[in-house]
């Protein structure tokens, strides 16, 4: 089912739909025939709520496909991850909550160390300190050029990103780390003929990164890889007919959720309770949010397996506050699984919930993956989500006569 | 998700994979309410390594389609079968084990009976018996022409494989079987300028073998049809980064793995025991093994559903022998449905299993088709399968950041 069939069935309607994405919420169990931690987590709030839902498994990508951060948010939020695919510079810019525009062109960059020959020693400076970091940024950023301009955003340690912005710049460009030490960094070629501009100043650009970080040891140069553009895609707005609103305190959330076209409301405070209080001071200005809870990743990925399951039992405490504001529809899923057991991201379906007055629940009190894997929902791509939302949102007419 | 995508994301690893296949695996109850094959058999290690798996039903081809042993095959390891169709001349001439090489054009030859007006009598030629094929093929050996080696090789009765290597040689003929009596049979027409060449030696082949077989009556003539080359094909090695080997008593199953780049292994001696002994003593070698069961798919095909029965109890008895090896993941399918019910192949999901350290196991602790049913894996696309074997042998890699 392509975006523009069902674009053309979209009508208005004044319902509400609230989306929870616990990142990295599918799990596994610690020992085989154990609980994962969904499993584990003491959650009578979401099992109310699965018990007048519709169960499922989505797959974010594609059968056996770990998703980054970037297309597991794409998936969820109904788009075909693969068509629209995030380049690495663009992903960048994001997380630094940078406002990346349609023509910018984005890089990663890391700072490096070179030798007196201008062969790498070491690709990330020695994982120079954040904080040296920024102050090397103050230092590029003084790099001025007729016809572009330049930023450079801090990321963390060495990491940083790089944007040129300006007319005619092209994103097919080659990047500049060897990929090994003993050599020198390669200069960005264009692969496409109308990338010429954007290589010649973004070489422009490093010839005069060197000569200021001349001095700098061990963060005296830097690399740039993964050159690219804001990709194109249709809105929330155009797609759903959705005014949207993100709930996410990190950049990187933030930035998909713009890609989309949502607002990235502001947010005070860092934690999941202070979301909870954005969503309800906007409850009515949108149809549609977007709510992010981070730590369940975090937690995931240092093989923290009960620190996930109380991130989990955290956003369960908050529930009752999101169906006291009596949405039409909820969705609670996640972007991807990141079990504790492989400290890592994996491709395991991810739990998901559909509620609405109109679903047809699975009368299955439980919100977990086995649970989910008994569910009417079945295994479904994670981007058939949102028809099945809208549709139960009563935003879709019906298909021929 | 298309293969060039997943190949990109493909890592090396050191684990390794077991796919055993029971051909025509799926079956029906005989009396409604009753129990399949599967489900009657005693298959008390199947059933433990079902409790530490992923379970579901796999669609080898589409939703009510009857794959041929060919296209089934594809589906499980893990290619569209109609993209890659296998034509029915490569199928004829990899099912005798002719090593058909990519320029060569195979086609499916039928001895039949004409008349003194040449008019067709008989388009089996009264199914002669296999030993005066046998000897029938002897003679047409016999016809040499410049620039083109002719093969002959006996399938059964009245069957044959007919093959022509050389240069410039194109698959897209016209049969010469006008199917149905009375007619004579057509002569080979190119369907494109680059098969002229085939069309003409094809046709002498057949008017050199008309006088040869003269005085043969019941088996005076031949018919060709389904002229095809063997279809080009990403490999095991290309596809999924795997050097693969197959197990498999039949020509014509060691001939579809030899398509996709698999080695076919010797086996000494016919007996499921016996590829199991193969698959012990070539477990060092290789990352990947594909094992053959056949007498499930006879079976089947005979109406014999207690003969099945005995067949899967017969590999459940071996399946110890394959889990001391350890392997880190194992797939147990089959490549179709032949439900002694129905006496041939079917449309019907194949009961799919799939062990690892990583999956996310079911609590299930039973193979059938109703437990299958019931199985996170749900019902997917048997070409869905291998993706996710790959995922849990960690040889895929993370998709975007």
């Amino acid at each position: 089912m392509d975006s523009k069939f069902l674009q053309d069935l979209i009508v208005p309607a004044k319902t509400k739909i609230a989306m929870i994405i616990m990142d990295g919420l599918g799990g596994l169990p610690l020992e085989p025939g154990g609980k994962t931690e969904l499993e584990t987590a003491r959650t009578p709030n979401l099992d109310a709520l699965a018990a007048q839902s519709a169960l499922g498994l989505t797959v974010p990508v594609g059968p056996g496909i770990t998703p980054g951060s970037g297309p597991g948010h794409l998936g969820i939020f109904g788009y075909d991850p693969i068509q629209y695919e995030i380049g690495r510079g663009a992903l960048e810019a994001l997380g630094v909550d940078f406002d990346l525009g349609p023509n910018d062109v984005a890089a990663r960059g890391n700072f490096c160390s070179v030798d007196t020959a201008g062969l790498l020693t070491d690709r990330r400076a020695g994982r120079i300190p954040t904080e040296v970091n920024k102050e090397l940024a103050i230092l590029l950023r003084t790099i001025k050029m007729d016809g572009v301009e330049f930023f450079v955003e801090t990321v963390k340690e060495h990491r940083f990103a790089f944007i040129m912005r300006g007319s005619g710049l092209g994103e097919a460009l080659t990047e500049t780390d060897p990929q090994k030490t003993g050599a020198p960094a390669l200069p960005v070629r264009a692969l496409k003929p109308d990338c010429e501009k954007a290589a010649r100043l973004a070489n422009q650009f490093i010839d005069q990164a060197r000569k200021l970080l001349a001095d700098k040891h061990p963060a005296n140069m830097i690399l740039l890889r993964g050159f690219a553009k804001y990709p194109a895609m249709p809105t929330y707005a155009e797609l759903f007919g959705l005014s949207a609103a993100a709930i996410a305190v990190n950049g990187m959330y933030r930035g998909v959720a713009k890609l989309v076209g949502m607002k990235a409301l502001k947010v005070d405070g860092d934690t999941v309770a202070d979301e909870f209080t954005t969503l309800e001071k906007n409850w009515n200005d949108f149809d549609f949010f977007y709510l992010h809870v981070k730590k369940t990743d975090t937690a995931g990925e240092d093989g923290d397996f009960a620190r996930k399951v109380r991130v989990i039992e955290e956003v369960d405490a908050l529930m009752p506050r999101l169906t006291a504001l009596k949405p039409d529809v909820v969705i609670v899923s996640g972007d991807h699984s990141s079990p504790a057991l492989l400290k890592s991201h994996s491709w395991h379906p991810v739990p998901t919930m559909l509620y609405s007055k109109y679903v047809r629940a699975d009368d299955i009190a439980e919100f977990g993956e086995r649970a989910c894997a008994r569910g009417s929902l079945g295994v479904l791509p994670a981007k058939d989500v949102m028809p099945i939302a809208l549709a139960n949102a009563q935003r879709i007419t019906k298909f021929g006569a």
